[in-house]
Parts: C-alpha cells; structure tokens; sequence
C-alpha cells in the first residue's frame, strides 16, 4: 500500500483535451442556439435551474459534486475553425451563426452549492444567469458532468456511511465508464468520503491517497503461493499485504500469509494485512482473523473486495464480519444499482422588456413540472442542530429565522402547508461562482469538499441516512412560489390550434 | 435533424491527452512491476487472456468493442518525467524501477476478435503476449476500454434488435459517465446497431452521422407554443420535428404540429415528423398518428424518447406503439439494467525455460477459474449457416471441419460432452492486431465494424437472441485443454505452510 498526504487539488480533473471542445454538447442546442440569434432572442437574459428529480435507489439525500470540472469547462469552452467547418458541412446552421460561434465565450453568472453539499429533489443545485444562445449551449455538459459526479459522491456517502469508521478504498477502475470515467469517479468518491484509491492517475493529477498491492496475476507468476508471498514481502516488507484466495482461502492463502508474517517479524518488520477477494466474506474474514490472532498477527488487518456495495457492507457487519478495510470497484465507479442520476436543466425565467418573465413547464406528471421564477434554495437548522428543511423561495425573499415562522408548501401536494417553528438558522445554498463569465471565488480544495459532505451528513438525522425507507427531508416552496406557479399554470393552459 | 454521410472513421475516441499518461492505471500494476522486475521475471514471456464471465441481463450475446482505443493505448503510452517523479514521490518504488519506466514501449503481440464480434462468455477475445511486465500493466486501462464499450455496444444491439427496421437514435451523453463516457457510448452504440447520435463531438471526431432538433426549453422561450413551432419551421424548414409535450400533448401540441405542418405545406416544404417525451407512448403515439393522418401528413414521422430501453420498445411494439424513430438515452449510455460488464484479464502463460509453462487459478466458485495455456477460438458455422458454437482449443490444435467430428466440453461441467457433426467451417476468431509492438494491420472502420454485428446476428439463430430466456449459444473446450486444466488443478493443490 502506498499513500500520500499531499494536499488534494480542488482543481479539476480534465488537463486533457483543453479547452474543452464547443462540439462537446448534443446537436440540439446548437440547433436552437441558432434559432434563438435568428429570431433575435439569443441575446435576452435568461435563468436556467439544474436539479434531480429523485434520489437513487430511494435513498435520503444527494451530495453534490462535479461543480469544479463544470467551472472549467464553462470558462474555457471553445470552436475552432475545424469544428465549425464540421458543422458547417451538416448544412443546418447559418453562416451568421457559425460566424458567432467563433467568438464564443460565456458572458453570464454561475451560482451553485459547494461540492459535498447534501441536496434533494427539486431544488435548484446549480443556476446560470446568462443571454439564451450561451445558458442553452452550456446543458449538455453541466448535466453529464453534475450527473455523474454526484450520482458517484452520493454511492460512496452510502457507502462509507455503512462502513463506520473503517476505511473505504475506491478500486473501480476497470469496470468505470471509460477512462476519464474512471478519473472523475475516484475524484466525486473522494468527495464522498472515500479514504482512497487504486487510481494512480487521480492520485497525479487530484492527490488523492492511492493505495494497491497485488493480483492474482502475481501469485500464479511463480511456483507457487509461498514464493509468490515471500517475494512480495522481500519487495515491499513495510506494506505488506497479501492476496489470499488464489488457490484455497483458508487451506492455503491464509496459512502462506501467516508464514511470511512470522519471517517478517523476524526480521523486525510486520505483515500489515491479508486481502480477501472472493468466497463468503463473512465466514472467511471471522475465520482468518482467528487464524491470524492465533498465529500473535493480531495487528494484521483484513481488507476484502470484490462486488461490495453498502447493502452487503451493512450485512457483512450484522453478521460480524471482521473486515477492517472495504475495496469497493464496479459497485460504486458505477453506481451499480441505479447508474444514472435523474438531473435535468430547466428554463425558469426570460428576461422581458428588462423585467424577469418567469417560466413554466407543465407536463402529464407532477414531478416533470418545473418551478417558476429566479430562486434561491434555504437550509434551515433547528435547535437541536440537526437540518430540518429546505425552502425554495424567490430570489428577492428574504428568509430569516427572527419573526414570524417560516411557512413552506410541498413541492407537488401544494395543501401540505409545513410550518417550521424551531428553526434558529437559515443559509441559501447558492452562491456565485462564475460572474461575468470570470471565476468569482476561490473552489475549495477536494479535502474541504470532503469535510464538507462529512459535516453535512453529521447534521443530517440518522433517520434520513438509512439505506431502508429513510425519512424524507422536507424541501418545500415558498408560498409566493407557489402562488406563481398556479397564475401560470392557468396562463399556459393549451390555446388549442385550429 | 442533420446528418452527416462522411466515411465514419475506425480511429478510436481519443486525441485527447495523447500520448496517454502511463499512470493511468491501477496502483497495483505499478507495485507488481517493480516487484517483477526486483525478482528478475520481468521479462519472463506471458500470455494474458481477457475474457468475460457473464452476459449483461442474461442475454443470449455480447458485442465486442473498444479494440480500436485500446490499440492506439497500447502502441502510444508513455511515463512523463513528472509522473515518474510523482511515482517517486509515493516512496514505494526502487530506482531501477521508475529508471526504467522512462522508456516504457510495449513490444509485444496483441491478438483479438475484430470489433462487431459476437462473444461469449469463457472465451478469450482479446490475449497479449509479451513480456510479463507489459503484460501486467495494461490490464486497467484493457479492462476498462473493453468492459465498457463491450457493455455498450452489446446493450445497443438488444435495443436495436427490438426496434426492428425502425431507427434507434443515441441520446445519453447527459446521463453517460462523464463527457469521454459519452463519446465512447456514442461509438460503441454505434458498432451495436444505432443509426446516429446526439453527440456532436462524435460525430465530428468519429464521422457517426447526428441528429437534434429543440428541447422543452425552445418551447418554453417563446411566448407560446404555436409560436415556438412557427420559428422553428421557419429556421429548419427541410428538417423540422416539433417536441409536443411540453404543456399538453394531444390537446396542444399535436394540433400545433399539425398547424405548422399545413403552414409548411403551404410553403412547399413538409413537417418531417414530432417528437414525444414523455407519457404514455403507446397511447399518445396512436392518437398522435391518426391526429396526423386526419390533417393528412401521413409522411410526418413520430420520434420517441424518454427513459426507453430494448425491454419498453418490446413491449410497445406488442401494443401497437406507432413509433417510428427511438431516441435511446440514458438506458443506453449508462447500459441502466446492468451497467458494467464482468471482463476480467488472467495470466494463461508464463514462459519457463523456452517452453510455455500453463497457469490456471482455482477458485471457490468454478465460473472464476481460468482456461490455462495459450488458446485460439474457433466459430463453427452448421450447414443451415447458423453458428453452431465455439470451440476453444490450444493455440497449436488444428480444428478443421473436415474428419472426425469436433468434440468440445463444457468449461464448469466437464462431463457434458458436445458433439459438432454438422459443421461446415471453423474459422478462428483472434487474430493479430499488435506484433512486436507495432500495429501490424489496418483496423476496420467503424462502419465495417457495424456491418460486422449486423452480420452476426443474423447468422445467430433467434432464439439466442430473444431477451427472455435466450437460448445458451453453446462455447465448448477441447480436449486437450480439459485435460491440461485437469493436470493443473492437481499441481496447484494446495502445499498448506507450516
């Protein structure tokens, strides 16, 4: 095993292929960003809102990450002559608009939550204030990058949730979607409080610990078992661990590794653990630990991997499991049970005659909708010190624990009126990160990012962090939210056509 | 829509970071090198089979794809100086080591079925010979490449078989797996089966032809809906699809399609078709064609998407879904149901005095031993012209149809004994792509590798390409392979220490 404490870049993951390539999107944006300028509306000022419309696998929370990359991309994004006479040759675009293309660069205002910040359905996580063209070009890219990082940074929060205080190594990079997959999932499970990983490269570019010993592949390349170990503790005698389940876990593997434990405390170093990788985890980590203590390898540790996810961690440990550390891979880098994140990006407002039009999408089911308006999302705190809700309000509200109580409205049932009496803290969520298309803050390190989701997760009730039907956290709209949303509902009922 | 009718191109994704950083791999890669190279074996000649242990959803075939990236990995990676001292820097490795990473070229052979090959679980499709220190350090970056375009390509064949003669469009670079995932999944989707994508940057990199129109946010720009039409058919009026559900499908935006679409008309242009996204598709895509057909544009096309997979396709196809174009996303690009492939990389090999030494890795669960020794793959095609089965043989068995029957075994059950008697022709499937380092021939373009899927799977009897159930194509090994496991797993019984 192998670590490094240098600090952890909060910069993002991508040195490659810079800047970034404006043919980087879905051809549909680039189809209605040219006709936006030829109806001569890709100028007015618009807000888009990026949020999920469910948490996977009905968990209790998201944790947001992905914002750095996005900040890259946004402030970086290019045409070059290349791509536009690639786009040119589709014979779809007008020359005005290839012309404008080359110019392109995001003029407008970025305000989000902080990575490792927890966030739920519906609200704004991520808001753009910027002309149409520009809002609209930018959806493709902020949704696959807030997506993905934060569909991982949430796995590995269930993850490490079940696993304690043990630690949690990210090892998925051979079944990660691609290679740059593979990089921003051991960066957003880093967020999401992973200790480390297998993934050297993060370590390089992200200085992420990494950590990895050996495969199967080592021990078959010798004679045999004994000699695969003995070479491996010759090579790296201060961080020793050996893979036990190439041959017979417990008749061979485990009895090899206490061997070479012995010869290593004879020559004053010691065996730092054994890795299982295959076989009931359970049955086999139990048995193994009492071969190893009985061997006087009590301070060995057990590491075990292979198909791991918060649901078998969370059942290895009812069982009493003795793992001390989890590998987790395909699990986690994919978020093997639900693989993608629902995050959508969203009209909401269109600047009208310099006054803000709010806008509306209605649609066959509840949840589709959209919220109206330039909003700002509420965390309040109660005087417990646990979270007791967010409240989505219009930007010009002013949100104050001091006064009357806060009142809020469920987002779809809007008779469900929650009023919030305990609550002595109230933080928007969004900030701005990106103003005038220039970088207006400082991103945190990833380790802030880390902590933050940390902390975030301390304050959360462990009723809302179980795997199992957690309690829902209340996000509610404001009542003039609410309000704006009926008066144009009623305004963009269907004038049928003929 | 856009197309694009250019050549598509064999080249593989990446110009991007190139030449790829050699620390783009798993820790313990680098950690099993130094210790090869400190014990003197690194230079031991080897053979790695990569194969897959399963087929994603219990699914009758996989496609093979990524080769294309992986060769362009392979012939091109490299250490920077700043890698090798970051490597340093992890204190883990000797001098010699990262000495000699400085010039890292791989100089061996790389064997593997052409992208567009149906496989099957067990068998080799892909196998490198080289020295073992090569050998070992591309299994991250091999896995990687080949699990996921492998799952993709595999995952868009299942859909496209279920969409029949109708086109499947590729829509899920906001849900793929970072923005590189996006591009891989548009490639891979495309050796699968599907006719275009979303993706712009696929197209322009990889010549895949495009397609887009507007999105919810085009219609919610504009005052109203009968607006938002107009100005997209007067800015695309030879490629105009209307997405008519952002208020209320039958009641609004069908009858505004239909207006515009006699505006058209009247012009001398014509409604090119609409697009649903969400709802209940079998019944609004039924409304909406007869809507259509009443107004008289018959030849308007009615486009799909929203959450569709090969499962929902089947099922609206039995409904009578009057569905012309599927516009697959996130099911697709994500392969949601089963989102990683279980392909795996194993030393089948090692070179011991001048003689090929066979290794084989027992384990608790038959279904993770390996094949030993160095193996080819042999299609047996039946004198109907169905594929019969594959054989896996010693590289040095000569397996002919001619002569006495082809016998095979099954690899978990050895006493299950098949015998080939109606075969034609046996055609082994790995073939070299890499000797001595260097590409040793032209790879197929994208589109020959698409052709090559298409082919296949006509020749893959139906009933193993049936999602439920399929039958299981039969993948046997030869005798003498048996054998030679069986002598193997003999030997390796375990010397328990002490």
């Amino acid at each position: 095993m192998s670590g490094k404490s240098a600090h952890t870049s909060g910069r993002p993951v991508q040195p490659r292929g810079w800047p970034p390539s404006g043919l980087r999107t879905d051809l549909y944006e680039l189809t209605m960003m040219c006709g936006y300028l030829r109806e001569g509306i890709a100028d007015r000022k618009v807000v888009f809102d990026l949020f999920i419309r469910s948490i996977p696998e009905n968990g209790g929370y998201c944790v947001a990450a992905g914002l750095a990359d996005v900040i890259a991309y946004v402030t970086s994004v290019r045409f070059t002559d290349d791509e536009i006479a690639y786009l040119r040759s589709l014979n779809t675009f007008t020359d005005e608009f290839l012309e404008a293309l080359r110019s392109f660069r995001f003029t407008g205002d970025l305000y989000s939550v902080p990575e490792g910040t927890l966030v739920f359905p519906v609200e704004p996580i991520l808001r753009i204030h910027a002309p149409l063209l520009q809002a609209q070009f930018l959806e493709s890219v902020l949704l696959n990058t807030i997506n993905y990082q934060t569909l991982i940074a949430t796995k590995a929060a269930r993850i490490c949730g079940e696993a304690g205080e043990d630690n949690v190594v990210e090892f998925g990079m051979r079944r990660a979607h691609g290679v740059d997959g593979a990089l921003s999932a051991a960066r957003a499970a880093y967020v999401g409080g992973v200790e480390s990983t297998s993934n050297t490269e993060a370590g390089y570019l992200l200085g992420i610990p990494v950590r990895g010993t050996q495969a199967h592949s080592w021990v078959m390349a010798f004679a045999d078992e004994l000699t695969a170990f003995r070479a491996y503790a010759d090579a790296y005698p201060d961080r020793c661990v050996l893979l036990v389940d190439t041959y017979d876990t417990l008749r061979s593997g485990v009895p090899n590794a206490i061997r070479v434990g012995h010869e290593l405390a004879s020559r004053g170093k010691r065996l730092r653990g054994i890795r299982l990788d295959s076989g009931d985890l359970a049955y086999l980590s139990i048995k193994a630990r009492e071969m190893l203590d009985a061997a006087g390898l009590e301070d060995a540790r057990i590491v075990a991997s292979g198909d791991l996810d918060e649901w078998i961690i969370h059942d290895l440990k009812i069982q009493g499991a003795r793992i001390d550390i989890w590998g987790v891979g395909t699990r986690l880098a994919t978020s093997f049970s639900e693989p993608s994140l629902t995050g959508v990006y969203k009209l909401a407002a269109i600047e009208d005659d310099g006054r803000w039009s709010p806008r509306l999408k209605v649609a066959d089911r509840g949840i589709k909708s959209t919220l109206p308006g330039v909003k700002q999302v509420w965390r309040l705190k109660g005087n417990k010190g646990w979270l007791e809700g967010d409240l989505i309000a219009q930007e010009e509200e002013q949100i104050s624990p001091a006064g009357p109580a806060l009142v809020g409205f469920h987002p779809l049932v809007e008779y469900e009126k929650k009023v919030y009496d305990d609550v002595v803290d109230a933080t928007p969520l969004l900030e701005p990160f990106i103003q005038d298309g220039r970088i207006a803050r400082e991103l945190p390190s990833l380790q802030d990012s880390r902590r933050r989701t940390r902390e975030q997760l301390a304050q959360l009730h462990p009723t809302s962090r179980r795997l199992l039907n957690p309690h829902i956290y209340k996000v509610s709209i404001s009542e003039r939210t609410l309000n704006l949303r009926r008066k144009l509902r009623e305004e963009v009922a269907p004038p049928v056509a003929e």
